[in-house]
């Protein structure tokens, strides 16, 4: 029997796909001139970053020069927000759902303590599904944007984020909606045009590509405020010498990523499903978080009563499964999920939940492997408690 | 003869040392996990992280939990002065200079368009260097925070950083003084102890290491308001999930640099004062830019009367030259340098130019091939004006 670990956490981060890594090289090795350079060396590195951001802009259904790279979906999500604010043309309102990000909670959060922005949060469901109605009740004449994320990290439920757009836009012409996409890349169509949104976040990590590059798109004039000033670089609205190896890599990841979507969506969707009844049907007193939402393909996702989510992964962990419990995106938080509270699972049974996500290098013997992994460890944690509940 | 280019544009960028490349790979193959996962690709991706953070602070003779890394220095310089400002328990003052990067002078600029700060700027001599006096001079009570750069990019003139410590924490003990030392890290020391500083700018691209990762330094006990929030990364102070090969590479970066500065330094130096002499003779007409200033042993730096730069740049492109004009830093700009503009360079002499910045690969050979070249092309250039002037 084999001991690679079986790696179920792509929604914490992607391996990099070799044919990516191909691309990154040349500009780790020979190609390396700064892109704001105008001899040789600095029109190679321009022209890498130039064919990256016509790649991702392929993706998005966008233009190019509405494409700003960043360090990744937070700065991203950052910029969205904060730049919004700080322009204050159109107010100084934002409305966000209790289910996003870190990077749009805490920014959000941030704004409101220092006193620039006023913050609304909107609800979910059970399914973790929001109404695009209650958002754009909460849209006011002074709300400067709307953030909702196209796919959720922790439980994996989709938002219909075209009619949030339409909802908010009829309510406020002038208020941004904005998604994170970050989830979506590679799952999900995320062509601006049919989303409706006036900026969207993607990042390179979560869709086979590097750490360290990501991108904000932003509607053909909407204007927002730099949030790193310096050179001028991405327009004026982002300075700082680029990644080119990393932006040359998401270039490439993106381009991937969509053109495997169409195969590999549903493949993922029926290995997600099968890890989902594997783990259900011999372990009953399983909740399926998520269950019953429009969901990303490659979730699956419970809460054990009894069980401490921690404490799972760790044994997890030693036998070779590599999950984890919410986001992977909050360094050592060990706080009870803010997405499974919103959903309305108690502290006790939101601290016992376990993610996996499944990828492009997930093989149906890795599922039934990883299932029989998992039924066994919970098992073995809840032996103190009934069986069933 | 060669004709392979010959790269003096080390101050724009360097190329990956082969060694860090090496340091990097196994984060872009095989270890690719998410340092926040606490499985163990997450924690081999901490791993790396920490193992960075304590090289970097080692060369920064610093605590390694002072050391936030970044996207690279245009952001740090960001977080310094924002953050500061932002925090708004010092004061909304700031005080930089004319010479400083335009990431630190944008962005200073931009809080002042908002109304955020009140900025003042402090000039420099011909040489480019400023009065540690006149600095202190221009803080107040109410200054937050005081920028000053280590070593300047455009003509390489060093400052008594450590003297703008003293003398500024003398007038107004809370004030912070942050540094710049993008330009100087391998070439020069940036022991945060000798020079007193409160915050300091280091990023690896300038120092054979890659693109898009880079530091604030941060003086343990010193408050910023964060300026990328989400997961809480970098204990609060920069969220985002970290760029773990970039960092990797970083970190290698900074002990190659530190471990060769002993040797590679006056090398440079001795190359740079020939490519000097070996234009001047040959062109009286030429400025030596920065001439008699403390300098970066790696920076010839000149400015030739009737030449336009951007055509010399071109010729000597064409040539197997790279060099650049000013800052590589800036993107497209067309503008004459701030930097030569406060060192007193009427706007029709910084037009022409040249800054020829050395390297770890630059060679006896290539500076006396480069020097006939350059002459060759400011004569071929300067034929409508007379020779000497």
């Amino acid at each position: 029997m084999s001991t690679a670990p079986i790696y179920l956490d792509h929604a914490a981060t992607t391996p990099l796909a070799p044919e990516v890594l191909e691309v990154m090289l040349p500009y780790l090795r020979d190609h390396f001139g700064n892109p704001s350079s105008i001899h040789a060396a600095g029109r190679e590195a321009r022209n890498a970053v130039d064919e990256a951001r016509d790649r991702v802009a392929v993706v998005l259904g966008a233009a190019a020069r509405e494409v700003i790279f960043t360090s990744g979906g937070s700065e991203a999500d950052n910029l969205a927000l904060r730049g919004a604010v700080e322009r204050g043309d159109r107010g100084r309102h934002l409305v966000i759902t209790a289910i996003e990000h870190d990077a749009v909670i805490k920014t959000a959060e941030a704004l409101a303590e220092q006193g620039r922005a006023e913050v609304t949060v909107v609800g979910c469901d059970a399914r973790g599904v929001v109404d695009p109605d209650a958002v754009a009740a909460a849209t006011r004449p002074d709300t400067a944007l709307v953030s909702v994320m196209l796919a959720n990290n922790e439980v994996g439920s989709v938002q219909d984020v075209a009619a949030v757009s339409a909802a908010v836009h009829r309510r406020n012409p002038r208020a941004l909606v904005h998604t994170d996409a970050v989830q979506a890349l590679g799952k999900l169509p995320v062509d601006v045009t049919t989303l409706g949104v006036d900026l969207l976040t993607v990042t390179a990590h979560k869709a086979y590509g590097p750490k360290g590059a990501g991108a904000l798109w932003v509607r053909s004039g909407v204007a927002l405020a730099a949030q790193v000033s310096g050179g001028g670089h991405e327009r004026g609205r982002r300075s700082g010498t680029e990644n080119v190896a990393g932006i040359a890599g998401f270039g490439a990841a993106a381009t991937l990523a969509e053109a495997e979507r169409d195969t590999e969506a549903p493949r993922l969707a029926a290995l997600a499903e099968r890890l989902s009844e594997l783990v259900a049907s011999a372990l009953p007193q399983a909740l399926l978080t998520g269950a019953g939402a429009p969901r990303l393909p490659s979730f699956a996702t419970f809460a054990f009563p009894g069980v401490v989510g921690e404490v799972l992964l760790t044994l997890l962990d030693q036998q070779g499964v590599q999950a984890s419990g919410g986001s992977a995106c909050a360094s050592g938080a060990q706080m009870p999920s803010h997405v499974l509270s919103a959903m309305g699972l108690p502290p006790a049974l939101a601290g016992g939940a376990l993610r996996c996500t499944l990828g492009r290098g997930t093989t149906e013997e890795e599922v039934d492997r990883a299932a029989a992994t998992i039924v066994a460890a919970v098992r073995q944690l809840s032996a103190v408690v009934p069986a069933r509940s």
